[in-house]
């Protein structure tokens, strides 16, 4: 049989591995392989690329495709046999660890009236971000937290939470975003599942927000130092009533509007330490221009119709859509009203980036700014 | 002549100083003297206390009693020989550094409709907190804020600033507070006149409670890295409106009722390095427990009315009165209403004491944890 | 064609998914498949394991196997053609990524007196740990250091480097350790090579040494805000003086023996954000007790004999052989001198684990603490 | 009687006050006073200086004057009555609160063999430079050091300390340096005396220098978390060291010279939270630029002899003198030896500068960087 080719990775560039294969040197690989080694100079090339080149591709999920097979889950299993009734996102390149982007797992999850997940804890960090419905609630580490449309709630690593939709409410849609794969890719997953698979409320209703929702003002009589934000609800209204007033004192930034990153307000640090958050308005008819940077982000569109322009590839959205934009890939967004505005929620691997000092940024220098799009 | 007497701060307890003058000591402390020396032991127990005895003295400032006098100042001196006209409150215990209590200035300053004061900057850090009337306003490194009662604005070190009142607004009365006395005792006080007397407003009014102002939300275009906080003004109504719901979740702290700290919303921490602020709820009829703790404290009542007890003696106040706590005194607070809420503004000097490393606490564990209170 | 089963991860479990396939799954399977989505429940059990089950296996690379391969490599390949001459170390687990353990890459460099490779700057972030030969030299960013046995350098990223031997030295060897396949998991990774293949030396010799390397000093005329270490090289003799002087004044660590972790000297944290270092001392005879925890550990024995057990496998070690902890294995380690102290130099992904907030740590509580070892 | 002026501060600038008595004003003034409180423009301009105006003076205390006093003290008075035989420095300008500088108190204290102080404790921060003998000694919190020559060591805020000279030992004589009177000034002063009087030696001796002694290494075993470096005795020997070897890669500044800050190793910043220290090095024939800067500093020659321009005024020093730098005043040193460095140990209020945000600087502009000298 013939040995395998090592050359695949040659580069004929200075300071670059350029080294064509001969019967000793396939020799050689061969002896440093049953010494569980090899030859730096096979790989190198691969592993030492110029720029990021993500796995995953840029995918836009439609939610008119999608909420029929979600709904659909309600009648296919139960909640006990399933744990939960989730449609996950299969990036076509991050199949292999369920990732809807780069390491960012998402789900689309249902849930009727009357019904509630059993609790647990685990490592992985997540937030719920609600799509359609009446009734949501979530409850972490005995905080109970009532749900609308385009709330989003975390259930920080560590915490136990559950899920839920009150007898009175409506069935209920909403977004699961999470850093599994991540935490599993690190070697860091660790699950529990509440002793009593549910947790008392032990704490008015929505008392995290009466505590941490002031503005900048924090509460004498309690103490947090925990790694991620003791607000556990962000709420909608007063998020899109903050990017209004913004958006009428300030340009915002050419390449993202007016965008505001959801903090932990005892820090004003990100809202956990694996998954920031935040949400962007476009005005009417507002075009931004593009760049790219490191991370991983997943949008989803809280308000409004445009499209989004991802490494030359054109993307049209409603709201209740779902895009990815992976690492390091040229990225603009416009809002295709003139009259009203658009909303983007994203959330994103941008604290991981921060944190290992590795995010990178750049402008797109050519076209004013502008990618060319390629015809579909 | 007879040589001064070097006894005066003996103690009779192991490991302090107990020393008898006598004629060779009095000489040698002579000579000491001529060398720009001392003997410790001499000063040892006065300058080593068992635990501190502020000079400052709990005193009230009547708003009844001083409003009067503040006005009187508009006939008495203009702007323009004053520099401002204000009424500047004095303990009787730190006349000599014109301080209201440890080493914090405050001062009731007054402004005619289309007054101004002239732009200038200091390194000491102040606040400025509305009293009354309505048009006033402050510039604060161009941004423009618009103030109502209650309202507050900060000043920080080094920034160009000025107060006016508009032409179409009332006579203003508002509290300046400052630790200008704190910046002198360390040397380190630098002050400017603006060479045009006036600064340029350069951003839209009131921007910066749209930049900074959202719940746990940080604007993605604006940077910030100064040690005091970008949202300049803090405003009653929000204020307001979240205590009152911190005080229907929680229980609030047996010796501050429901208080929240104002801070940076950048980093969660205090709104200067040098002033701390915050604003306290007493419920209908709540009587708070005594405690002491370090740091130099002046209240402003801001609505309602009840009584403290300072270091053993009361103070009975309403709306606009202002009081002071000095370091290490037992303090507690009442609200005589059995209907209606109380609510305490405060500055301080805390964040000092915790960067300082200096903040200590210890509740009254006598008497039920209440003072008993002097016969006036 | 029988369409996959999705029935792999089934747990009879509350609270875990346990679907059985059916016909109409299987066809709702593929729809979902369609839309790159997938249902949560058929690979929820896998994405969220009870407990980490790392991919790595543990390996000890026998420096005595290894050394004439990396020899040999002089003869096969110019510099010019293969960039660097380097077997890396290739865990069977993680093959796919040329990681040595979890998302570490380690390889054995040689290179003989008069070379030198090619300057480069990358975002991934190195170390280089020198195991044998005289006249090494790394130059980062202008600053030019030379090297020793056991000495290590950091080659931060993003810095200018580039390594050597003087002509008066003689063949070297060492490791070299970097984060490549986590950065390139989380598409960051760019790679420069320098324009002159060759950078200029701006400072001193050793210069970094003599600003940074004080006992709690820091040189006033230098500032430095940069995420890594100032301090490129940690040198030998003063490590395992400290380790020594240490170990005769605390009893250490059950688990670790009388263990330094190398820091930043301007912040006391790890020496570069993604890749912690440490040195430790086994004591003769010394025998630790086994815990595991999370992140990737990769040691290299810088001094004396022993043997570790990791998950339940012993691995018996002497100077210079190189040996894998993966995350969440049980580990301990063994002195087999009665006589002579053993020292064992790590590099790890710890600062990620505790930036990331995902350490976790847990001590074996059977069997009084020691593995029960499997046999060979 | 006639009424007190209160034109004492008029300045006839614009924005400055400038208001002449009346008769009307000073009836006005005294109702003022009557309610503790006075008119500003009376007294804005003196507490708004245009630039920091230091009460201390500058001084210089010639050991040789000193020492013979100190020594005096042994036969004066007794440990038991004394507490502790010191002369401290008492700068002129500051003697009502016994500081040598600014809010920095400095006291030369002697001990002979087999002598010991009673072990106390104080939230006042304190640093003793050895200045001659042998067998001094200090124990902090159970951990004993013994001290040789320019040695120095903390007794942070709040810990057990005690001091003494070993039985074998010869009488010494050593700089005590604390923060009584800026503690005092903010009213946060507390003094407990230990209640054996004397404190058990629970650990190694001089265990902290191997736990945290170490050339960038942190011990795993050993958690700190406290304001104050866990390192308590910095060591002239690796410091001088570290000085030659910086001196030999840095042109240093032109101010400084060779200067290196004392660190806390855990965090990198200093020593205490309120006194920071360095040792300067001046190379033969060094002589600084003039600059100024907030902050007061003590210095203490520790090796060879020179001059310093302090406020245009010229003091020679030599081995042990001890000298004074108020705030924001002009200084240069100079070393006047040809063949031999100089050394200059040195403790000031730096880190209270900074935490609060004080800390300007300005280098002389004028006549090369130089002062003029005034005449003697």
């Amino acid at each position: 049989m013939a040995a395998k080719s090592h050359e695949a990775y040659r580069e004929s560039v200075a300071g670059r591995a350029d080294v064509a294969d001969t019967p000793e040197l396939l020799g050689y690989y061969e002896e440093l392989g049953a010494l569980a080694a090899g030859a730096l100079w096979t790989v190198a090339n691969k592993i030492e690329p110029w720029q990021p080149k993500a796995s995953s591709v840029p995918v836009l999920w439609r939610y008119r495709d999608l909420r029929e097979h979600v709904l659909r889950s309600v009648d296919l299993v139960t909640p006990e046999k399933a744990g939960r009734r989730v449609v996950y996102l299969n990036n076509p390149g991050r199949q292999d660890v369920a990732a809807a982007v780069g390491w960012l797992y998402s789900g689309l999850q249902v849930m009727r009236p009357g019904e509630a997940a059993s609790a647990h804890a685990h490592s992985a960090s997540a937030l719920r971000f609600i799509m359609e419905g009446r009734g949501a609630y979530t409850v972490v580490d005995g905080h109970k937290m009532t749900l609308g449309a385009n709330d989003f709630v975390l259930t920080p690593s560590g915490t136990w939470h559950e899920h839920g939709v009150s007898e009175d409410g409506t069935t209920c849609i909403w977004q699961d975003g999470l850093d599994i794969p991540l935490i599993n890719a690190l070697d860091a997953g660790f699950y529990v599942v509440h002793p009593d698979l549910k947790q008392a409320v032990t704490h008015p209703v929505n008392d995290t927000s009466a505590l941490w929702g002031g503005v900048a003002l924090r509460p004498q009589a309690s103490a947090w130092s925990k790694s991620y934000s003791p607000l556990f609800k962000y709420e909608w209204a007063p998020t899109y009533d903050a990017l209004v007033r913004l958006s009428k004192v300030s340009e915002g930034n050419a390449f993202d509007g007016t965008l505001m990153h959801y903090v932990n307000p005892v820090t004003g640090g990100p809202v956990m330490p694996t998954i920031g958050a935040s949400m962007q308005l476009l005005r009417p008819g507002e075009h931004t221009l593009a760049h790219r940077h490191t991370g991983s982000y997943l949008y989803q569109v809280a308000k409004g119709r445009g499209f989004s322009v991802i490494n030359g590839q054109r993307f049209d959205w409603q709201e209740r859509d779902i895009f990815c934009v992976p690492s390091w890939m040229f990225h603009e967004h416009a809002n295709m009203s003139t009259t009203d505005d658009a909303c983007l929620f994203c959330f994103s691997d941008l604290p991981v980036m921060k944190s290992l000092g590795l995010y990178r940024e750049e402008a797109l220098s050519e076209n004013s700014g502008r990618q060319p799009v390629a015809p579909a």
